[in-house]
């Protein structure tokens, strides 16, 4: 039997959950795996709370160097979040030669080049599986299921409190704070809400995945970020009228050299797999050269999902283990594919616009020729009926265009005397690729 | 640079494909893997004719054992598909200590147990991410990326070809014969399609992934199979008034210490993220204990996807092959996660049933007295408009009913006077679990 001993840094309600399903999976792990992952050590400030996973207090520390300085621990587990602390703590046990796993997407999305140097000097691994759709295996399935693939693009679903919020106020015809306020309730949303609604968390992964896939090291600043505070169940319900589910994408596409990345609320055609992703799920489109579009779909957080990814990791650097042998393939590869990444205004997809105009004959002349004279051109129009309102939406989708030229047509279309209000802008993914 | 030697048996259209891809690849591997894969020999019956990919006439040979008996191959792949010669290949590649990456799904159903040990006694692995929806990761998201969880049920649509034919039976309501028609034309059917549209290729597929995932070997012949063959535009029309698609399902499910293995056409809810593979795409919904539902979406055959999943195969073996030392987890695991294969009589689900009755009054009655009496109670019912015609069709959709008692109550139904024809019936996966 190979053993294994790991330990935590990291005890709150997902630390608890992995210490649950190491408890739980020992058994099963020895009889399928040949291993015995023994979890010797737990580390939090607080370690006196009652937690949902018994466990012996001997094993309790709450010193992390009690875990990093010991020379029995073989894996360290960070999940603590943060920055610092996480930071110290995870650069200190890689010199230790010690392997690391983390969930900690905040982290690594700012410095993942440091960190996963200082891995390889050290000859040890640092997984991250549980930081992206932890539910998902998706590093896996970049990393070496798809590794004869040359990414081309990657449109994820990868923030469940955006998507439960989205997916209650298109099924039920709720407006966004209350569907917050249900999320709040049905612990899919945090009291501070702002990481994942403003879209910054969907932006820490996509930095992972984009880095991950095209070889150059994104950091969150580099993402157009757009959260979903602003979107109206107007919208959602218009959008719908026209087949399309509103949702937020973290999308990479690769554009001859260059990177396009941005978060952003987008329509998504009903009938594509993304649209299909309701409640607090993830999924992520991966197009590539050879097998083309795949998609992959699941939980993204939480105790059990994150359980699942770090015991994973744990197995996978456990073969490194017994093998001695470290020659394995490096953890994130900057094989560059893209030399830049692309400044806002040259992003280039289909466009949602909500107008909000007088109802008078030659409104949508005036509007039409705008558009026309920034080429762009239009998919389709829904004026909605006369009513007693003076203001009426008038809906358009447009075909591809360039973010640029978008705004410049929008700043004169906002000036005419017919347009009452600020127009409402929403990307849209129409074509696959 | 790590150096690793492949032979190729088998250079037709997949085969090729392959060849091509790992010329094409060849660099990129190179600088992301630090790992140069040269392919060194290919074998086939035929090396005159011309394929799409060019290769120097000295690596052709006719004869396997120039590749199986080389001492420079360190990894054979066998693409000719069939048993008898492809099983004889692989077992002498294997004892002559090669690793062997095998895309034979209909050879691994049936003999996977004989060969996996063989590839253990010799300390070389048997891969084989190629015969199961070959352009998804799927046996790596079953073996590693979920390796903590217990897998509680499959349901796949792992069948391209039939998929293509219901899809385009669904969304152009055309009939079956014009599908299958349609699907020669386009190469996504054989000229010979009854592997296919008889669910057997499914089975073949299902039985691999039953086998990896619940610990014991199922074999083909342990399945439950029904093909698409007796499906009409009239019942896939029906099952959408009901918010249904008709999908080839394979599916697997342990029901306490006992499984379910079947293939046949299903009808899934329109929302759920099956009904949403469509044209010859493949997807697959695992359940498992701690994650939940994780989805997986793709190409499912062809040289291209072929292509990739053999060389993340070979990737995954080179690491072995570095690494000298092949402790490495078993290939497939006999941890007996169910004691039997559970019989037809004792199938558990969700029915959807036309009738043909003459239109008159009490025949409902009598229908639904049958079905109380066999305690299935009835979901749904719809019943169409009265016509000219005498026969009108009847509708249900039921709750989950033994399968037993579904075949008894339909036989005293179809000997009812005024039922004028067999009664058609298509399983249905209502809930996710």
């Amino acid at each position: 039997m190979r053993k294994v001993n790991v330990g935590l840094i990291g005890f709150g309600t997902v630390g608890s959950g992995v210490a649950e399903a190491l408890k739980a999976k020992r058994g099963y792990i020895k009889s399928r795996y040949n291993l015995d992952i023994n979890l010797i050590k737990i580390c939090d400030k607080d370690i006196i709370s009652k937690r949902k996973v018994k466990v012996d207090s001997s094993l309790l520390t709450k010193n992390a160097y009690d875990i990093i300085d010991n020379p029995a621990v073989d894996i360290v587990i960070e999940l603590i979040g943060g920055i610092e602390k996480a930071k110290e703590f995870i650069l200190a046990a890689l010199k230790k030669k010690k392997h690391v796993v983390t969930a900690n997407k905040a982290l690594l999305s700012i410095a993942k080049d440091e960190l996963f140097q200082v891995a390889e000097k050290n000859g040890v691994q640092l997984h991250f599986e549980a930081s992206v759709c932890s539910g998902i295996p998706i590093i896996k399935a970049l990393r070496e299921g798809l590794a004869a693939n040359r990414i081309q693009s990657i449109y994820g679903i990868v923030n469940g409190t955006c998507n439960y919020i989205l997916s209650e106020m298109d099924e039920k015809a709720i407006d966004f704070a209350t569907a917050l306020k249900q999320a709040q309730e049905k612990g899919y949303a945090e009291s501070d809400p702002s990481l994942d609604i403003k879209g910054h968390d969907s932006a820490h992964k996509l930095a992972i995945l984009a880095s991950l896939c095209f070889g150059i090291d994104v950091k969150p600043k580099d993402i157009y970020t757009e959260g979903i505070t602003d979107i109206s169940s107007a919208d959602i319900k218009y959008a719908s009228g026209f087949g399309y589910a509103v949702k937020l994408l973290a999308i990479a596409k690769k554009m001859e050299r260059e990177l396009e990345v941005r978060v952003h609320p987008t329509l998504v055609p009903r009938n594509y797999p993304l649209a299909s992703v309701s409640s607090n799920f993830n999924g992520v489109l991966i197009e590539s050269d050879i097998v083309g579009e795949t998609f992959f779909y699941g939980q993204g957080s939480g105790a059990k999902p994150t359980a699942s990814a770090v015991i994973s990791d744990i197995i996978d650097i456990s073969n490194d283990i017994v093998n001695k042998k470290l020659e394995k393939f490096p953890i994130i590869v900057y094989d560059k594919q893209v030399d830049k990444i692309k400044p806002k205004k040259d992003f280039y997809c289909s466009y949602y616009i909500r107008f909000s105009a007088i109802d008078k004959p030659g409104v949508l002349a005036s509007i039409s020729k705008i558009l026309a004279d920034h080429s762009i051109s239009i998919a389709s129009v829904s004026q909605k009926v006369r009513s007693k309102q003076k203001v009426v939406p008038i809906i358009m989708l447009t075909h591809k265009a360039k973010e640029l030229s978008v705004a410049e047509a929008l700043e004169k279309i906002d000036a005419l005397d017919a347009i009452r209000r600020k127009s409402v802008v929403i990307r849209s993914e129409r074509s696959r690729i």
